[in-house]
This record gives structure tokens, sequence and C-alpha cells, in this order.
């Protein structure tokens, strides 16, 4: 695993709702029973429970929760109906994404949908309560985007996992939904960013930065999980795709790939103290988007992946 | 074809600034070759240029070539990789909707992207001057769920077309463009829609109801040509769904879509005088969908489809 201490070094600020956080998204499972497994839904309740009181420590319960639940959704359904599943299927993968195109959209899919849709109707709902219109947009598009991400991966992998970096790397911030994390900032911790400063070069590559990190220590970390659950078949992920590209072995790519995560690690972290040194909403938004490498970070201890 | 006379008798509305427009989208594919076949091209700028300026007259001529060009857009690329194409290798189409995701999020897809991303990107740095963030976001989901449409649409094809009437029916706002033209009306016609009164009933009510028309008399007109496309199997529209739910035979389907249409059409025309009468700004948006409904009317007779 890469050494991250320098740019991140821990411990990180946690709320202090963490447990009540993961102890909801128990009882919101209760509603809507997106895990069959019991020792898959503790064990994501757990994770995504504590690293959500990491991403956003600041923010309130409701929108822990709300941001809890919605993580959790993308990571059951990917559980669900993508990874593996999707590769097998994918015509039955695309089915299942428009039935959500239409709740995305606050219409009732063709049948009522499944407890997927159900459920992402009801996290929808909390947000539009909670969020500016602009803010809602821009989470559903990036849930949108995590969805198509899911879509463009089990096609990646039915034709053999043999996907060029740039076009995995382009795409890895929308499967490993960071991209929807910071979607979430704003309405979460209750700031709006001006457009300019959203789109301004500073933000935009810090998110960047904070984007291929989460991917790729997501990748190093899910590594042995994704082997086993793939029958021993190599992950599809940035090592594999690295030393496929480049000639390596095993050990040789999972040490590139530990440099490139401290590496843009370290952009982070520049990245960071530039937007903090120049105050105003730039600050406020490095801040959060501070709280959600860290959490990525964080997350790869988990015991969902074989840590702590 | 249905008989739509009494619901929308024409002639309809239309801009000083049609030929224009068309002659417009002849220099913008001269910037962005995206249609290889100089006859195709003619026909395609004709009735997109001709159909936009029915679909908002009151339109100025940039919001006019705005709506032309994406209008253009995404029917080309339905043209170049959907359809047939799409459903003889989905993987691919899922390759070329991955790069226009990078596109609608403001980055460079990798490798740079083909003549279509560069459209794109001409067409959203436009619509991101003219329309609020909030339109802007609007019209950026509609263009994903469009794309989306045609993703869903190959994978149906591919697994043989045989797709549930209800299945259909939600998603072909998408895959006909109506939803993103419907999104297009604030930021082409300048005005605002309070969120309460585009989320009210009678709003959605006709949204679909025009939708559903657009839809399925295109499916109507579009039945010959798709034909001769597929070298002679059944288009994948509501008449030959329709006859594989219901056991009718095409003639009866025929009737039967032909109908459906007069009956969509009616309640289109009953819920814009509905919302004309309340006045305020869901009068505005009745006008502005009234149009809408007038273009797809009007588009069926185009020679493109064998029509005028």
């Amino acid at each position: 695993m890469p050494d991250l201490t320098a740019s991140f070094p821990g411990p990180f600020p946690v709320s202090p709702h963490a447990a009540d956080t993961a102890g909801q998204l128990e009882r919101w499972l209760a509603t809507y029973p997106l895990v069959a497994s019991e020792r898959a839904r503790v064990a994501l309740c757990d994770i995504t429970g504590h690293g959500v009181a990491r991403t956003f420590p600041g923010a309130d319960p409701a929108g822990l929760a709300l941001c809890a639940d919605l993580l959790l959704w993308l990571t059951a359904f990917d559980d669900a109906y993508g990874e593996q599943t999707g590769a097998a299927d994918p015509g039955a993968l695309v089915a299942r994404v428009a039935d959500t195109v239409h709740v995305l959209n606050g219409r009732q899919p063709p049948g009522g949908g499944d407890v997927f849709c159900a459920a992402l109707a009801d996290v929808l709902a909390r947000l539009g309560e909670r969020a500016a219109p602009e803010g809602f947009l821009r989470v559903a598009a990036a849930v949108r985007d995590s969805l198509y991400g899911l879509v463009w991966e089990a096609h990646a992998l039915a034709a053999g996992g043999r996907t060029a970096v740039p076009e995995y790397r382009a795409m890895r911030p929308h499967t490993v939904f960071v991209a929807t994390v910071t979607a979430l900032a704003e309405p979460v911790l209750g700031y709006e960013l001006p457009s300019a400063v959203r789109e301004s070069a500073p933000v935009r590559e810090l998110e960047s930065a904070v984007a291929d990190l989460a991917g790729w220590i997501n990748d190093l970390a899910s590594y042995d999980r994704e082997k086993a659950r793939a029958g021993g078949a190599e992950p599809f992920g940035l090592p594999a795709l690295l030393a496929a590209a480049e000639g390596y072995g095993l050990d040789e790519a999972f040490a590139a790939v530990c440099a490139l995560c401290e590496a843009q690690a370290g952009k982070a972290r520049a990245g960071i103290a530039g937007l903090a040194a120049a105050g105003g909403p730039g600050a406020v938004h490095a801040r959060a988007v501070e709280g959600i490498a860290a959490s990525y970070v964080w997350h790869i201890g988990h015991r969902r992946y074989g840590g702590g």
C-alpha cells in the first residue's frame, strides 16, 4: 500500500455522529433491503457510516444520513447488478439503470421498479428538500454518471478488461463514486460555490488529484477481495491495466500505482494549501475536498478490504 | 398516419429565421463534419432548421441555432453510432457515449475525442453562455438521458427487440429527443419556470402527452425508412411492440398506434388550453410545449420520412 502519511498523516477529524450514522443506515436498510447477505450488510453500514463521518465531519446528522444512504445505495447497486454480474449480462444491467433514469426524472419506472428504485426515490426526495435546485441537479448528474460508469465497466469487463489506461483513468472518478461525493459537498455542508470558483483551474486540479487518488487506492485495497470474488481472475483496475500497458509484473505494477497515489496525494495536499491560503469560498471547498480525500485514505484500512 | 387536425390543425407558426437556421446548420457541419453522406446532410439540415423554426417560432437566431445544432448533433450521433450499428456492437457505442460523459463534465475525453466530442463541446459552451446554471444542468441531464436511451435501445435491439410496451414507452421521450427539446425551451425562449410549476401535475401531464405523441408519430413516420435501413427487419418501435403484445397484425397495430396518437394529441390540446386559461408562467410554458408538439406533427411530412 502507498505511504500517504506525508500528505494525509491523520488521524482525520471525525463527526460525533459517526456511530449514529452507521445505525441510521441499518434502519434505512430495514426499510429498503438492498443487501442480501447479513455479513455484507453489517460491514457496509459500518464502513459507509464511519466513512462519511470522516468525509464531512462538520455535517449535521441529516446531511450525513443523506450522504451515507446515497453512497451505500451506489455501492449496493454495484454489488447487486454491476461488476461480474453486469459483465455476464450487460443488457440486464442496462435495463436496471434504465429504471433509475426514470426515478432520477421524478417518474415512476414501468412496473413500479424494484427496491433500488424505491430507495433512490427516497434519497432524491430528501436531497430535493435540502439542496438548492442547482445542487440537486449537480448531484443527480453525478449519480447518472456513476451509473453510466458501471455500464461502461461491465462492457469493458465483458470485452476482456483490456482498457487503455487513459480511458480507465477518465471514468474511474465515476465508478469509485468520488464525483458524486464531491457534488454532495455543497448541499451536505451547506455552502454554495460560485461557478467561476468551481470551474477554476485550482479547484478542478485539486478535484482531479483527489479523484485519481480515491480510485487508485481503492484499486489497491480491493485487489485481493475482487480477485477472490472473480474466482482468481485479474481484477479490472489500474494495477492490471498498467501492467499490461507497460509490460510490468504484478509487483512492479503495484509499486508503480503506489508511486502514482503518493504523487496525487502530494498534488492534492499542495492544492488544498493553495486554496486555503487564498481564502474565500475556495478555501471552504478545499476543506471539504480534504475530508473527501481523508475518507478514501481512511477506508482502505477497513475490514471490507481485509484491513483493521 | 393519424389524423391530428382536430388537435393540431396547423398551419403552425414559423420563425422568420427558418431558412437562415438551416443555412447556419450547413456552416456548422462544415466545421464539424458529423454526417458523411451529402444527401443525408442536406436533408438533415433542412428538416432540423425548419423544424426548430416551428418548435420555437419566437426564438432569436442564436437560440434557434443552439437548438438546431444540439438536435442535429443527437440525430447524427444516433445515425453514426446508434440503431443497427449500436446493436451490432453495443460496447463500441458505450465507449463513444463514455467520451461524451467527459465532455458533459467540461473535461477533455481521453485522446481528445472525435468530431462529435468537439461539436458537443461547442454547443455546451454556447448553452453555458446563454442559460442560467439550472437551465444548463437540466439540458445536460436531458442529453445524458438521450444518450443513455440510445445505449438502452442498442441493447434492446441486440436482444431481439422484444421489449415490453411500458418499458418502451418510458424510454421513448429520451430516444426521440423530445425531453431534451423540452429542457431547451426555457434557455432558448428566455423564461424561467418556477420549480413548483414545472413539477405540477398539469405541466407533467402535458409534457408526457406531447412526449408520447412525439415518439409514436415518429415511429409511424420512420417505419418505412427504418425497415429499409434494417434490410427489411421489423423496426424497433411501437407498431411492432404493440403487435407482439396484443397479437395484432401490422395493419391493426398501425391503426391502434394512430388511435393512441390521436388520444395523446387530444390530451395535449386540453392540457395546453387549461394552462393557457390559468395564465402566469404555466401559460408561457404551455405555448412553448405547443410549439414542440407542432414541430413533431409537422416533421413527419418531411421528405426524410418520404413525405412532402
